[in-house]
């Protein structure tokens, strides 16, 4: 298969208790979403468990989908440094699997999701999930708030892939 | 070989930039020191061939010397988001890595270091250095800052396993 003018996208929304993640095809111009979910993780098990069942997690995305680009969220500035730390933990386990497979890594600021998918750079949440909702055609809004904005993840590095 | 009163300790103080580690044996209630050394990335790489980068040296320690624990350094309180974020990456692929060995992990503190090596809480880096040169018997202080506390981290655990 020759993909010239389509590109897979993973978005990923990184947490130690829950990391949301969404494939999106473009394909000449059109959002196709393949595939979303949540990826859990329990308080029962220590941070190493935790981080290792996420790492084995993601390689079964990466495996069953093989997207040609990771998206994901670069940081937050709005937290203490100990919740940065814990989601620093989580990012880097979907970095290095994604490097792993060879795979592209493009990170967007929560103000540029919130542009991209809303044109509006104070949306909340419900916002990004309704307009994730519309662009991309589904029937519901994903439950999951990270679920909806890995979509919107991907979304971003969509749209910026469409303009290019 | 059956190892009754013994204990491999592998102690990390984990960075994007420099992670450093030491190896440091408890045999019959002595300290020896088995190896140390730093893990350096660079600039010229993405995020994502950084952390590989580590993950990758982090194996060939584990895969050398099979320790028996790990002790690493548990937060930054006096730093700002972005580099916890960045720290907490690095931190990730540390947790993962030693996980993936079946290695139990322990986190003190840098209070925590400071009073098990030197025996006070504000001791800075030289003096912490000077300690773990004098405990570990070493003719010379590890040059890098991060492999003097690598070793005192090692070291933390395991006054604490001679303690127990």
């Amino acid at each position: 298969m020759v993909y010239t003018s389509s590109m897979r996208i993973l978005g990923i929304d990184p947490g130690i208790g829950r990391t949301g993640w969404g494939i999106i095809d473009v394909e000449h111009g059109k959002f196709i979403v393949k595939d979303y979910g949540c990826i859990e993780t329990f308080k029962e098990q220590n941070i190493g468990e935790r981080l290792q069942e996420l790492y084995e997690a993601l390689q079964k995305v990466l495996e069953q989908y093989h997207p040609d680009a990771l998206s994901i969220e670069e940081l937050f500035f709005n937290t203490n440094t100990s919740t940065a730390m814990i989601v620093g933990q989580a990012r880097g386990i979907v970095l290095l699997a994604a490097t792993q497979h060879a795979i592209p890594i493009t990170s967007y600021t929560p103000l540029q999701v919130k542009v991209a998918v809303t044109g509006y750079g104070r949306a909340d949440k419900k916002q990004i999930g309704q307009m994730v909702k519309t662009i991309l055609k589904l029937t519901i809004i994903p439950k999951l708030d990270d679920t909806a904005d890995a979509l919107a993840i991907a979304l971003t590095h969509a749209f910026s892939y469409k303009m290019n």
